[in-house]
Formats: C-alpha cells, structure tokens, sequence
C-alpha cells in the first residue's frame, strides 16, 4: 500500500501501470486510445472564421453541455414538487470539486427565496448572552475554508430497490457532493455567547417552511463545526441554504441545516420530526438505532458506469470517488472480477479529512465479461461492506446509511449494466 | 515562521489571535463583531411560511447575489468587443476556488462556439507519428486532477496609471483565477507521438479567430503541462477554452492557450505575433526580455480593498489572495502602517504549488489612518516586490509582470482607497 504523500501531483502514466498491474497486461496501456488519428490538414471550422462572442458577467457552460443537468427524484410528485431532491450526475464530473450549479439538492419543501438584509441567525439557549447575527455580522467574523463533502442519509437508497435500476450512476448515489466551504468555526460564536456547562447538544433549525430541525452534541459543534456563507468562492447556492446553512462534516446532510436560522443549546436531544420520523435507521430486529451521525466509508466507480457504453475492446480508466465520514480515505481497491482479485488504485485528494477523493486505475478490457467494483478503507481502518454484508446490519426496510459496494457488469457487447452483486 | 503543514485545518481563534498579536490589542478579538446583537422572538418571514422553489436542473445564484459579476475591460470598445479582458470579483469571493462562472476571461478575439464533435487536436512537428485526436479519444485517455491558478501577464497592469484608480481590488487584480483542473498529462500524448530528440519547443495554436499561438520550452511540457477538459468538476467554460485548452501551471495566462487545435513540436521558438508585438518585458534600457513564462510571487489583500467602507471601529479580518508561478507560497506578511512593521498571516492552502493560498489576519481598528499591504514569499525564496523597487526593474512602458505590493489606505472616516505607497 502506498504511504507517501501524493497531494496534488499528477499520477503519471508509469505510476498508474505500476498500481495497475493486476488490471492491465502488456506495457503500452495508452496504445490505441487515438485510434483513428492521422495527419491531415486542420479543417478550417467556422469558428475559426468569425469574431467570437463577447464578455460575460456571469459565465455559463456550452450550448454542446446543457444535457448536464442534475437527475431530480421527486417522491410526492406535483403535491411537493420541493420536496425531495436533484441528484449529482457524477458520472459526467471529475476531479473531487462538485460545481455549485450542480451540487445535489435536498430539500423537505422547496427551496426559500431568502432576502439577505431581513434574515438573521439566533444563538440562544444554555448560553450567558444570547447572540442575534445579521448576516452583515456575520460577514465581518473572521474565516475559515475546508473541503468537505456532503451526502443525504438516503443517498444510494434507490440501490435498494427489488430489481437494480439501469440509470446512471449519479441517479443512483449522486445525492451527495464535494465542496470548499468558507464561513465561522461554530466555536468561536458559541465562546462569544458563553456556553453554559449543562449545554450538551444544540437545535438546529431552518428558515426553509418545513423548518428543517436536528439536534446536534456539543462535542460535534466544538470540534469542527462551521457556520458556513461561501461555497466554491461564491455565497451560497440558494439550494445549498443560502444565506447561511451550518455544515457537520462527515455527519448525515440533512443535519447541515440548510437556511440557518436558530441554534439553541440544551441539555437533551430534542426529538425532532426530522429525527424520529425519519433518518433512523432500521436494525434487522425492527428497532430503530437512535442516532446515526456520521457517514460511513464508502466509494462509487464514475467511469464506465450504469448506461455507459465501451466502445471497443482495449484500455479504460476505471475513474471514481471515495469518502468517509470518519476522516481521511486510506485505499480504494477495484475489482474487474466481481471481488475475486483486487488492485489499489491511484488517489487524488487523500490529504483532505471528510471531503472526495478521486481514484483512479488503468483497465485493459479484451471483451470478456466483466463486473467492476470498488472498495474504500478509511483512515480508522473502516473497509467498505459488501452488498450481502451491508444487508445483514439492516432490516430490509433501511434506506439510509446505504454504503455498500456498487457494482457494474460489463456485457460481452460492452453494456455497462447495473448489477446486485 | 510557521512550519507545520497546516493543510485544510481550520486557523482557530487562538492561532488568530497569537499570530496576529501585532495588529491586535487585547485577547477579545472577536468581541463586539455581533454588536446590536440580542435575544429576540424569531420574525417569521414569508418565506417560511410559504412552499419554497421547486428542483432545478442546473442551479444558479440568489437573485440578491445578481451584483456579483466579473469585470469586462474592452480597450477595443465596440469595434472588438471580445477583445479585452473581464476579470474576477475577488473583492467578493472566498477561499481559494473561483467559481468557473467568475473566473476571468482574457481573450483576443472573442469566444469562439465551438461544436466538440468536429473539434480536433493535431499533434504533429518533430514526433515519429503524427496524432490527431477527436474531443471523445481525449476524454478516454487517464486523467490527472490538480488545482492551479492561473494569471493574466498583464494582471495588475491598470494599477500603473499615472494615479491610482478607484475601482474595486478585481477591477486592478482579478485578472486571474485558481481552479481544479483535470485533464491528461501531456507528456503521455508526448510519448504516444514519440518526441524526437532535436524537439526543443512546441507551438501551441488556438482555433479562436486570432489563432492565439505561443512557443512552449519542451521541459514545461515534459513537467507539469495538462491537456486540460475539466475546470472545477465539469467540462471546460467556453471562456476558459471549451473543449480542450494547454494549462502551463505558473506561466503567463495567454500561454495557457485555449480553444488548443494543433501542438507542433519544433526546433526553435516560433515568434508568433503574440510573443513579439505583446507579452514582452520592456526593461528601463528600452529593450524588451525575449520571454517571460513564469508569473512573479504576488498577493492582495481583498478584504478590505478599494471602495469599501469600514463601518464602524474594531475588529476585522484582513483576507486576500498569494500565489507563486514558481511553487508554493511560504509566508505571507501584512502590514497596517504602509510596510513599516509586518506580521505572519495564517495560510490556507499552501500545500498545493502554483495555486492560490487564502491568508487571513485579524487588525483591529481603533479610527487612525492606516495603509494596509501584503507581501508575499514563495518556497524559491523569492519576495515580492515593493511598488518603487519593481518599478526600477522595467520601463516606465512596461505593463506585463506587474507583481509589487498593493497598498489601501483606510481614512479616518473608514474610506478604503487605492494608493501608490
């Protein structure tokens, strides 16, 4: 296993034959890939023969790249159409960093035109001053930036389903997205507001309709716990709870409380509906664990993927994303052979704690039948479960916390399927 | 000086408050921050009374947000009006990723709409087989991931005008922008064509209508040089050179050449137009330097910057932007009082080489006069330059490579202002 620190150089093409020995035979594993290329004259596109457009204020992407669009799921149909959530076609993106316009969305009734000036954000509680934040204020708090990802509870529940839907990858497990975020250390205001002792959770609470509750220890809000007011650069995505949204990284997304506007320190959880009613988890008994924070390790093979197509037989690269709620990912090994023999693949991004990593690893494919499968092991040792293994932690009821191995099966006709596996 | 990796840790309040124990009297930092703060029944808003938005495909910012906008400078005016530059609000941004919507966008003949289906990259000169590769060969190739800025040569250059502007800090420095890249390494296209030896540069050509072109040193391309298809997660902008752009990490922006149709490995420089009538040093004997790739060690502070008003006196953070063509930034140092004394700002980020790193300072301001500067230096050593001692290095004429200490002074009335100090 590799130890050295990689951070942000690029894997290059002798280290990714070196990782890749299992899955590649042969030494030109790039051969082939220009197939079809020659020397000719360049044609003289018409592009290249007028004056292109000009400036923009706020840039957007090709006309040729519109079909990028998050996959929205909505369970309640008309009578809700907030109420649900867009999913991250991650098997059209790179890298670890989500763009914001396409960062996933959940969302329990829609999502609230907030006017900046008017919303405020209320500290109160267990505290000696209770403290109200206009979002000015707040503006004017010093900073900090992370990278960090979020995931729903219930992403990869529709992996769940009787029968593996043949959709792609991001309609499956792309309810979740990787972000750098900037705002306050949530322990530098709960110091202003001098936390009282007896204070061993907070609420948290939305402005959206819903108000959108969860009770969150202490510990948590101390340790690295951000008021957050920037994504990617910008202020905050409407979506993603403009003007302010706290963020718990590594714990459930629907904790991250999105529009932000109340935080009250108590002495016990509170129950709240978002916290009984759903968003616990079923044991196979029946019993409902009571709290279940943090998200698990877990990773998902991009490309190729559900619905894609291989082309012809010769080298692919097996590209995805791994992540743990529990801090940084160790290895990603992936499997062409259903588990039977792994390989560990290449990562970009292993330095950060609770954020995507990019794994990355060179496959040669003759035409065989195939199933493609990854597997994530975190810095605490946490090794990504099988499908069967995961199921039998659960009752067949459970949606959330669904980080089970995903598995695609390649066709002899180079379909990538959806497979339980 | 600091020497621990700090990587994306959180700079807490204590860190602030040690490191900046120059600009900052007393421990209460943050103090007062909140004021008109105070315990009150939440108003409810009307929305959240109401059923927010439903899912969108491809979100977008708040309308409250619309003010937001990069900042087109047009020297041609209407008769080229994509000829120019719109340059980056950093004044408004955090952290260190500009979102690919604000990043800025120098071109010399507008922004080609270019179909990725008949765009095609030829690889030809001094290779023992000649490539030409569709937009889809690209995409199956491996990918690398990395973050790197990228700068305009003539960045700053407004910020030479016989007094100084008062326009926002994006307006004099936005120029430039930091990104995730993900691309394949050029050196394995390189390797595939089979460079031969007398190949000592390689001539990157644009299929924009000015047919940007630059001679790129083969060592650079053998280094660290990316064929790059992703910006931030998803496919290039069509202004940073959809589909396919040369990302140089650390040289001049313009060598970064979008829109790339042809790589020709050569013998000798090339010349082009745009690396002899533009994009050259002239220096105070009125020669100009024959080439100048990488860009200086630089920063700016963003927060506060021109045009802006302190509101009141106090605590504030001072926040900007540093970066190296050279590596990565080693220290940064801000000052109140026009250079006379200097303190070490937190870093974040400075892990990554030729990116930008996001250095944070608490100042507290009692209503003097003050002149707010930062300087950087990069892991080379290399400091940047006073504003007098960057000034004995060129002619009065020169407007390219423009990386002296910026100065604000702050009035006893809060006034922020641009100054020549």
């Amino acid at each position: 296993m590799k130890k050295q620190r990689q951070g942000d150089d690029a894997p290059d093409r002798r280290k990714f034959l070196k990782r890749g020995a299992a899955l590649v035979s042969g030494a030109a594993a790039t051969a082939g890939l220009a197939r079809g290329a020659s020397a000719q004259n360049l044609a003289g596109h018409p592009w290249e023969r007028v004056y292109g457009a000009g400036f923009t204020g706020y840039g957007q992407p090709s006309r040729f790249e519109q079909p990028v669009q998050r996959y929205p799921t909505r369970p309640y149909g008309d009578l809700a159409p907030g109420s649900g959530s867009a999913l991250s076609p991650i098997e059209k993106l790179e890298g670890v960093i989500t763009p914001s316009s396409l960062h996933n969305d959940r969302s329990h009734s829609g999502t609230p035109d907030i006017d900046p000036k008017q919303h405020q954000l209320l500290l109160h509680g267990l505290v000696a001053r209770p403290l109200k934040f206009s979002m000015d204020a707040l503006l004017a708090y010093p900073m900090t930036s992370r990278i960090h990802f979020l995931e729903c509870a219930g992403n990869s529940a529709r992996n769940l389903a009787p029968q593996p839907l043949q959709v792609p990858a991001g309609a499956l497990h792309g309810n979740m997205a990787c972000s750098e975020w900037t705002g306050i250390p949530l322990r530098v205001l709960l110091d202003e507001a001098g936390l009282q002792p007896q204070a061993k959770w907070l609420l948290a609470e939305g402005a959206d309709s819903a108000h959108m509750s969860r009770s969150v220890p202490i510990e948590k809000a101390l340790e690295d716990a951000m008021i957050a007011l920037y994504q990617n650069g910008e202020r905050l995505r409407p979506e993603q709870g403009y003007p302010v949204r706290l963020l718990l990284p590594g714990f459930e997304g629907n904790m991250n409380v999105k529009w932000l506007r109340r935080l009250k320190a108590i002495e016990e959880p509170m129950f709240t509906k978002d916290e009984t009613s759903k968003y616990t988890d079923l044991r196979p008994d029946g019993r409902a664990t009571q709290f279940s924070f943090e998200m698990g390790v877990k990773s998902v093979i991009t490309k190729p993927s559900s619905t894609m197509t291989l082309p012809r037989q010769g080298l692919y690269e097996i590209s995805g994303l791994a992540w743990s709620g529990a801090g940084r990912i160790h290895r990603v090994e992936v499997s062409a052979d259903g588990g039977a023999t792994w390989s560990d693949a290449v990562l970009y991004g292993e330095e950060r704690p609770k954020a995507f990593v990019r794994f990355r690893l060179p496959w040669e494919w003759k035409g065989e039948p195939a199933v493609l499968q990854s597997r994530a092991t975190d810095e605490q040792g946490r090794v990504q479960l099988s499908r069967k293994a995961w199921q039998a932690e659960y009752s067949p009821g459970n949606a959330y916390h669904n980080n089970s191995i995903a598995s695609w099966a390649v066709g002899t006709d180079g379909s990538v399927k959806n497979v339980y596996a």
